[in-house]
């Protein structure tokens, strides 16, 4: 098949079986139904690209599979340059809707993960992890897939590993292990996407010890495979997807997150890439953060170009001139092109893997992510600053009242500025939509938190190297280590 | 009646007449119906704590008029010490209702504002304004009214006076002055707490020339004056506030944020309190923003408290304990004090003015407003930060889904972490309706915008008297003066 | 004698016995060596504008011992306004001489921290510490002395309290108690104005307990007693005081920060206000740091005034007018005012002690030392952008090469831009001097460190009440206290 | 010749006419004399290292014109891994000498502009100019001579280009032409490392229209060419530089800036490069900035991997464990990874140009300009806090105070904590040097101001793009350009 087209994309979610809830409703069609249909057409603007002159190059690749042209969703990361491709590739899937599409994201990025981890399984214990998934990738990318991604466990009681909490399902598990496959139990929660995806990439949550190595599970599924049952977060505002007219004023864009609940469920072999090798949960994890706290950047980045546009446009409606705004500008222009610009270093000072993956500078990479838990917040403060009352909460009458037959005349004489009364209420929402509103994406905590980057940045500081070197400059004889602490 | 029971108020506003919408829906009983009950139920607060031992005094104080124990929200701020108690009283009154009670706020603001600007119009022109003021407080204040405050015009085109716009109704204005009173059209944007008051009192915009004098208008209505249609905006996730359950976490507070929409509008003279003296709308705006921003740095202080609250709830219900947060926790109290301490401060450096009135330092309040504008986001991204990717978007399933028959007992199983899964919820519910949900209010803007605030501050810098200080002490002979601006 | 002149005062220094060193010389006469002139200058500005109209009412204030008008540097302070009057004062002096007088404030600090305590322990104790202190005062507001005041002790291995240190003398500390007095051992350190002062007041270092009483010391001491050895620190630049010309551009004010190296010294009874009573040590650092944090953000408010006015002096001299500046003087404005507008708070939110001595509000205090130690950085940042290149770091030729007779007149040549080549040197000189030069005062460390105020601030930041205020909007019922630590 | 040894590089210093001043006295041996032997101590660092295992290979480089060994700071950039070496080797020589080897970096990247500027000069106009640079570079190349770079002129009357100052002279200017070479006059100021190079190559201070054609001169000199007269600046707390002792701790570096006076200098022409092509000034100013300000961003994170060791060693030496600085010491670390990063971003997005060079991304380059004009001054702050007072501003007594027959015993037994004073006085004045003292460069307005970084930023920013990308989003369909300016 290689390229899907957007329908044939839309026809095979429509196909497959109803297991997403929101609301404690059932969702029949994903691809109409207000709770998925925003994530579906952001997942979709791949597909709807492929054959655009500027951005189809972005977003296609060829595969080193097979050598045909596959979704770059689906490729392996072989070199700086494809990390480059990555981060402007997320750039441009925000800019072109407007919001994360985190579904693709996280199952590119698990998937790179787990290239680099069953290789390194094969080769120390000779297993046959890395063919398996080899096999299952070239059908991935030749049915061209839209693929998830899952590590979060609820994880309980997190003062305890997995095999001390009271309730073991907590973290995901093997509960059975057949001779055709695993059952597994447990859950997965605030997985991105899922609505928008054909099959879900499971890895473990977290890095796990020997008594732990039930936990130590990965695999791929199709999204509605029997057992699972995917229950849709809230996000802010999230009912106005149900609202006809502009209060949510993207239609080519929207963020979920997902619960997902594993019954007892069965997975064939063929689709298991790891399974109680508990020494190996930990590189895949890190093989999973270097990537993507490297690329979200690029993706905070394309959120900030949205915020700078709806800014303006605001600003503009508002009647005023963006130059008033310059200084303001330039901030978030320096926000932007920072987080960007830290996930190409990262990638830039990254290193070739035996297995002919690339890896990303560790350090660089987790120094973005602290950057991506503040910068955007103060995009979006300069956004709201710039684009005035209206924008700083929406504080505007409802679409509904726009079109009130009693005073929506008047609401639409008094909204007026320079341009017309429903141009300045959109570009009021977007700002909204993106710094307070649907389309705010949960990148703070999104692949880790803040904290977690700074203890990996403490650990790899090298402090001793930087003691060393001032006291040679200092011409300090005694060895100087550190005392007790105490403070 | 002096000191109104809760009941009496939310009594006074059944009785009134219908004539707040919303989506296009008139709101029947804003006591009981959702898009409003929050709001009164916050703005009630004063009346449910009139009696408390402990707040009661902070709530009410003593009439300069008649002796009598009022409302504070009534009275007139006649020293450093009155506005310390108004700030008081604000922080306290976020900590009760978790959000901004701004129809109090802006309502008793405007009426300290005309109670200095009234004093001058009388003692220059030799008018009869103060005393119809004091007549109208004297009777407020006995019947124990709730009164909003009005000042933001829609404004139109931006580059334009009033008198030069297509729509002269984008500035309220006078349309009729008769014997009886006067007739105004036009319209009052952004105005909080409507819904919740008794009266609202009307202030010029901006300050005005001679030839815009129609706009220079102040009076106070009953809000359910005949010709005046009000309907309420938008916030974050306003929906919630129509759902069951804990979603929206807060039941004893909102906020609410209309368009009054003025069709010929009859206001009685003794309710006028200025009719086109234009001179002396910039007095009056000047008399609002600044015990307006020296105060509401108390506000959002309050508003921080309850983050600081909600983000240690959280993480202990993430099992976390609140010691390894330290850091952030002590970042959080001197953001909440810092804006705090600034009104404190431009309070504590005010002076008196010859109608009794005391007047808060401008160049202090103005610092404060910047200060509100950027701190408050700064707390919000600490409290994300702290209680984690379940709070910082809302990242869970909807009320509904926890009570689901089909899978309500696994969202349940999933959430408990340490504490019950409920509390665990409401406590990260509560972090993202005070970050990014309906809690959020809209202080940046409020009450001006940070860059009104820095020109007044640049206005009031005094550049060459510190140029000279610097001179003297560089020993510099030559006068030096600004050369021509080119860069 | 009660207000002296500048002359008396210099002529009191120059009586007094030489005990001050710098660079292993032994400075004959301070007031006309260079390394202690400057300061004396600066301290000296008290009594050469006691008589001026504008400034002698900020300087002095009337003794509520003896109803005489005193330096209010001899005062105690009673009131908030009093507290005002001191962050008034203390700016104005930042504004006369460019930096700090430290002496003045630190002496001032010191014996109103030991009025309250010595009221306390009289009080609980039955000693007569406070009349042997208000003896002292009385008579030193008569002489009018410039007083200086020292806390800092050495403290040896950090780990360790006193009576574990290999060495004891690391502490200032009680070698005998005789009839007549007491005789003590040890140093204080970096401390600020002895060279201009005429007596020294010694406080404990800290809060002692039980078996470290003997260093719970505090007296007072004339300058040159016997067995004080006094050795100046070094501050960066300061061979400039040496030169002349105008490289180290200030001639009015000069900070100094001295070693005082105790050997047995013998203090009379009636000048020892604290003499092993282990318990108010602690009360005699808490009343020290209150009024100190708090009006300290005066200090450098005053210093910030003196960069403002040097920048622009810069960018004039630069050929530029300071409006290309605009954001960045606003943005040095507003942290001018914030560290003056919190010690405002933190006295306006104090409270009034039994003893009738004004205490501060400390939480207050601390958030101010918090902003003290890093927005005068930011301005000096600013101050450095705005004057550019060669005032960042004085990168010009010194005033000897300026003056050379083969190439001065080629320098002169090339730094003239719109004025003289000269005021252009000095104004530069003036921001290298104020940021990175002589002129900088040790304010970030000064009356302790900020980490010292943030564990004041988490101390009294009654985090279990905010989780309460929080816990009761989220309707949470169950009891949610802190699990263990872990993270 | 090719690689030199450090004795080579010092006896070709030595063998230069002596024409550097300080203090108006002529420096006759700048190896040996103390305010130039530090600044070649560290521009020597190359020749010293050039056969280290571990840092040879960071310093040197292939020629790309012979094929032989040569300095890395004689090379030309022909690739993003150049580039990223060349932020490796400016990190080591900051790690290895404390301070800025400026002349080796300006130098460097003035030939690196004028590779490409000569390219294309010859490229549109036929002339010779890349022919002789090509025909100097490898000579230069054998010879392994150090280079300074020189831009900045000192512009006079900042409002009028050079035709119409008063005194022709502010720019350097071409004032005859012959047959065999130019004749130049006027100055370049502020330039860094003169002192310690062998030669200087000049460029125009920037962009020039026709009328200015006269100051459009590139070309290189020997240091002591006839004509020239330079004159050292000053920099902070430089005269320790004279004095023994470890009141300036650190040998191996230091850093000069100096000011070059031209009284008609002959330049003969096979060293001239530019000479009145006014046009293309303006592409050997952008060719110079663009990998200037890319790879400065390492410098200081090597600048700020001292003061990471310096404060922890400061810590340590003050009895404390750098444990309880982990939130302070990770910020660190983020600055200076962050500046890195962006450099490397820079390089790695660049493009190959024609000639065969690498050219920075202008918009990372410029970002991260910004950046260095803001970060490193707040690891200097956090290097102070961690430090404490006696690193602040050095606050403690002179080296010869520590030596004192008299008291100097009584010094070192009150600096001793736990380790030994001297240990603790060095690294406190470490800290010191390179926060307040000799060791900060100017790296603010170093290579362009930061504000000169904004408007790049602000002209590359792209807002329509932006704009109409959220346009899209929110289904505007009006046209939406800027209202005329007013606010």
């Amino acid at each position: 098949m290689a390229l899907r087209t957007y329908e044939e994309y839309l026809e095979s979610l429509r196909k497959m079986k109803s297991n997403i809830y929101k609301f404690d409703e059932l969702i029949e069609d994903v691809t109409t139904h207000p709770a998925t249909r925003r994530t579906i057409e952001g997942h979709g603007a791949t597909y709807k690209h492929y054959n655009d002159e500027k951005f189809g190059p972005m977003i296609t690749t060829k595969s080193h599979l097979t050598g045909e042209p596959i979704s770059r969703y689906l490729s392996i990361i072989r070199s700086a340059e494809d990390m480059y491709a990555n981060s402007d590739m997320k750039r441009l899937m925000f800019q072109l809707t407007g919001t994360c599409t985190g579904g693709h994201c996280a199952g590119w990025t698990a998937l790179n993960a787990m290239f680099i981890t069953t290789y390194e399984m094969d080769r120390d214990m000779g297993t046959d992890y890395h063919q398996r998934f080899l096999a299952w990738l070239k059908d991935a990318q030749v049915r061209d897939i839209t693929l998830a991604g899952a590590l979060t466990d609820p994880k309980g009681d997190r003062t305890k590993p997995p095999h001390l909490q009271e309730d073991k399902d907590v973290f995901l598990h093997l509960v059975e292990k057949r001779e055709d496959g695993i059952v597994v139990r447990g859950a997965k929660i605030m997985i991105c996407g899922v609505a928008a995806a054909n099959e879900i990439f499971i890895l473990p949550g977290s890095g796990y010890r020997e008594e732990d190595a039930d936990c130590a599970v990965s695999f791929v599924i199709p999204r509605d495979i029997e057992g699972l049952t995917i229950v849709e977060t809230r996000h802010p505002s999230d009912t106005r997807d149900e609202e006809d007219g502009f209060d949510n004023p993207v239609t080519e864009g929207g963020i979920t997150q997902a619960f997902l609940l594993f019954e007892d469920v069965f997975i064939p072999n063929k689709r298991v890439f790891m399974c109680g090798e508990s020494k190996y949960s930990l590189t895949a994890v890190l093989n999973f953060i270097g990537p993507y706290r490297a690329a979200i950047g690029a993706c905070v980045a394309g959120q900030g170009d949205v915020k700078i546009g709806a800014a303006i446009l605001t600003a503009r409606t508002n009647g005023l001139s963006s130059k008033v705004f310059n200084e303001k500008l330039v901030e978030m222009h320096i926000n932007n092109e920072t987080t960007y610009g830290m996930g190409i270093a990262a990638a830039a000072r990254g290193k070739q893997h035996e297995s002919g993956a690339w890896q990303c500078n560790p350090l660089l990479a987790n120094v973005n992510k602290v950057h991506v838990a503040t910068l955007p917040y103060r995009t979006s403060n300069l956004a709201q600053d710039i684009a005035g009352g209206i924008a700083e909460t929406g504080c505007m009458p409802s679409y509904k009242d726009f079109e009130s037959k009693k005073y929506g005349h008047l609401i639409k004489k008094y909204m007026k500025a320079v341009y017309s009364a429903e141009s300045r209420a959109k570009a009021a929402r977007l700002v909204e939509w993106a710094t307070i509103g649907c389309g705010v994406p949960g990148c703070m905590h999104g692949g880790g938190s803040p904290d977690g980057a700074k203890l990996v940045i403490r650990g790899m500081a090298n402090l001793e190297e930087k003691v060393e070197i001032a006291r040679k400059l200092a011409n300090i004889k005694e060895e100087i280590s550190d005392p007790a602490k105490k403070k």
